[in-house]
């Protein structure tokens, strides 16, 4: 069995990650990792894995004696990079969930997220592990950049379209929406109960992260310079990510447009391309993003919808999917989950 | 006191009717009517009104003989119309809150509904009842075509740009997303609880009538064919909308833009334009639509939210404030209620 | 106009406070006290009262500076008893919304909040602020400790079966639920949106310091020393308790019961007695309170079902209710609110 | 492969079943019935399961043809008894998920189910399907009953104090809390959205029919016949149910009530016996059923909280434990899906 060790388990997808592997057929889990927590048992936290998931919480320091087949980076970004850094010396493929890596260099990555970067180096084979975009490369990549929960959804909606130059020159614009976790498991006063529930609203309007990492994704599969106006907000749900694309386009069918995702997705087994638009519970604990393209003749817009599971595609199960190929399993080993809806 | 009839009780916007009527200074209820249940009192079909609202609900054929001041039509549209013209003949103000007169010909309400309309005339001096818009004209009416859902919360988010000259050959991309009142009282598949919870989906892409009600009243104040491509959504919460507009515009500061729409908005004392971005509970349970603007540099466009509560300033909260004008009492008589947050 | 100052107005029991009294017939807002906001407005801690509540917060130090009529402490216990002294010396007319005064003895105090109690004296004269209970009392009283929102509710289930010596040595069993704002404004992971939603458990079972106060009130209307099971769990929504009371009986019918309990809350304008199960969103944004008893011929019990708002009845609507009677207003002034269903 | 046939594939058990058995190890799936849906796809049906479940839906008539193994009912009770005739002259293994066999006696079932019983010869040999009771019968069974959700909820909450002996003679309570999806797939007024959000009450007071089957599962194994006061409310939530159990007990420490729990489900992999209060999402998307029992001094009071997920161990996932009984498979084959939180 591969060995695999994950690197912060009180967050979300730290969890979801060792509910992943768990299930794994070819994989074990030989270190979970909590700085905070160290000594603890893995379900004292997340109680319902009591029974299920007995693993004792070690240091990050401790793991230097743990011998690793592969690594999982659940850390917030900014801390992730320098664990980047010691494992790269160890030579243990990488699969770093954070935003350290995704963005093309660290003067973008400065930009945007307004800090240094500790390890510039790390860019220069880090792979974008979007397997619908990079399969090949993330085959042989020793580290992969998991992608952002937006950025997979959006790229996913509009990838078909920026690869046959349908979005050269052209205004985007994306109103998407996300369920809670996606705010992280720390209780915060945008996470509180009252202030979620019954509620909805915009927020990092104009400013938010991801735009440059879908900017940068779009603009590399079209050869075109691209601009995202990108607008996130939050839905009072758990799990869960919509976006909603707009591009103006000549006329084009349906018909057409279900060709053209149908063929760029062909070999994708975790997209499916669908005739109606679809729901966050069409793929609520799956790794499955379901997307929708439409032109509306009446206004010279193409529309696309696309869902994804936020803790899965856009981002354990994504992470997962990523280990698959550079361990080279079957890519959707430990993925075959269905959607659990209702 | 001024006496009311309410046609139609059994849906949300008939006992939103009654709520806010009961607890309305200058006016008395009258008349309650529902085919269905014709001889229950309304607190039978709505039990938490029990020992607080008392009418017995009587047929549409018995309102004949009740003297009335001023009569609102909670009904579907298609039914509505003929109630309409049976109080034009009694002279009765009258505000309707279906679709049937809301759309600037019987040619194009049969283009959007689908149906044919039975009483063209209605439109001869049918007001559409958006406060923010025709004040004056509603303060002379006889006839109000209560404005739509969406089209309240969409029109108030651009009404300012429209007429300032800012949307003039613009592309308009609106995303709404509302709550489940918005689709009615009857159980269906759409409304079902594990359909809807946990959940979001896009819906009427393309072909949502509301549509053309938002073109109609941007182009009208705006001097210019507006095309608009609106695509409205379903939040798993039970009041409210929030709409998301976004439009190109030349460099705009965001201080110019909080000076138009505070111009634009001075005298409604019921939209508040606010210094960032809203959520629905800050109008929940009020007839407050806050707007918010904004312009961003880096793509050219101008972003604006706007929410409201969907049953009030939505449907039966404006109907108020267009009665309040019809029958010149102060606009904000009855609706003073503050929003319920959370 | 009367004044009235309310200390501590971050919570949701102060936001509420300011909500209704803004809306009283009776009474104008002197003072708003925050010691960590004070300077700002409050309608920046509140958004959704933007442009609505002016109000600048003051520190508590201040407000001995400001002509009161009456205060209402909305405060954490421990903290609001040297409040109560200070005001008391003021010789100023008080509700206090915290737990502090409302047992019978510092002695009971100490054993269930586990801390010590610095203002005895403030037992002597403090009246228990249930209306239905108290009324008399409180309409002479200088001091009320406003009820707790679980005995709110539990004490109106049970009340008229204590008064009539129906509970006489009986065991009784209280499943009690509430809502989220039962928890405070305040995050923590108890309240963390993915923790509460599509979620539910008890917490505090044995040792939940509202059942004493529930034993209290049910000893003394019964004349008789009341042992009760009171569990109280966490329900996924933002406001509201329902309480399902069980206690063993003779035989009795529902005729009975509904006689009792009419007979009961008579003169008590805010607690419905009904003949079917009450919902939550019976009462939602409104001070009632919703009662159903029925026997089980079956089993020889008693079960009744009460629910209420517990930011309205369950804590500032009550304590409205409360200043009414002390101040000789109408039970009612201020309190007219329909609840908001849906 | 073991042939598997589902009769009624268009409600919540059917479709889980479906999505349960396509991932089981040991069978395929051989047929998919449903009367109104024949000749579509069972994703037309269940959208979520587009391009994974590509099943043509035949009517019940067209199974006489399939080779089957075993059959799961998963149809209405009344409707489900003549198929349980049918399908034991075909001498196919039968789980039959209604509550037509589920009770002692035709004559109990026609009491509370108001109803007459077509095929009383079928509770000759039906074994009731609890595994944690009949183990062994189960395994030798050609018909089984497959519990009711609260029923199995209650049953595991109190199954060790009844084979104890700690149950004989006490009055019990089970105040119970279930998930929407246990009203079933088809729309009506109480699983409405807007009547279920942001709300909660109680139903089925005295009357509800898995009161009995509690009784008869608890006087069977404490050789006492026992009376059991049941309550259930319906929670805002998709799936889960919360029982909260209350019995008068001698003194009894806690530690001795965890031996007890422990040594009762020793040999029972669904059933984990917990030290603090669990919630429903410690079971969601699995088969487990969480115990928790303590004992009140101060009142005497035994308390038990359980949880499972309705859909899961309350429906079709306890149906493959039993099928995996009745065929000799691993208990637990197809049902290692760790709970999914959050």
């Amino acid at each position: 069995m591969t060995k695999a060790g994950i690197i912060g388990a009180s967050g979300y997808t730290g969890s979801e990650l060792v509910r992943l592997l768990e299930m794994h057929p070819e994989v074990e889990i030989a270190a979970i990792t909590s700085e905070t927590h160290a000594g603890k048992k893995f379900s004292d936290l997340h109680p319902a894995y009591t029974d299920l998931v007995d693993h004792t919480l070690i240091t990050s320091a401790q793991v230097k004696d743990v011998d690793l087949d592969v690594v999982f980076l659940a850390l917030p970004h900014g801390v992730s990079m320098r664990f980047v850094e010691q494992f790269q010396e160890r030579k243990i493929p990488i699969i770093d969930l954070s935003g350290d890596f995704r963005l093309s260099s660290p003067a973008v990555y400065e930009k945007w997220y307004k800090k240094d970067h500790s390890y510039p180096k790390g860019f220069e084979n880090a792979v974008y592990g979007l397997p619908e975009l990079n399969k090949a490369a993330i085959s042989e990549a020793q580290l992969v950049a998991n992608p952002g929960c937006y950025p997979t959804t959006c790229a996913l909606a509009l990838l078909p379209l920026a690869q046959e130059g349908k979005l050269k020159g052209q205004r985007i614009i994306i109103d998407a929406k996300s369920g809670v976790t996606g705010a992280g498991v720390k209780p915060k006063e945008s996470t509180h109960f009252a202030n979620v529930n019954d509620n909805f609203k915009a927020y990092g309007i104009k400013t938010h992260r991801h735009t440059v990492e879908i900017e940068e994704t779009l603009s590399e599969s079209s050869n075109s310079k691209m601009k995202v106006q990108f607008t996130p907000h939050l839905l009072p749900i758990d799990r869960g990510i919509l976006a909603t694309a707009y591009t103006t386009s000549e006329v084009i069918s349906d018909d057409e447009l279900q060709e053209i995702y149908h063929a760029a997705y062909y070999n994708h087994p975790f997209v499916r391309v669908v005739e109606s638009p679809p729901e966050i519970k069409d793929v609520r604990g799956s790794n499955y993003c379901n997307v929708f393209p439409t032109y509306d003749e009446r206004t010279g817009n193409i529309i696309v919808v696309s869902v994804i599971d936020n803790l899965m595609k856009g981002a354990a199960g994504q992470a997962i999917q990523n280990m698959n190929l550079m361990l080279q399993f079957d890519e959707t080993a430990g993925l075959k989950a269905f959607p659990l809806k209702p």
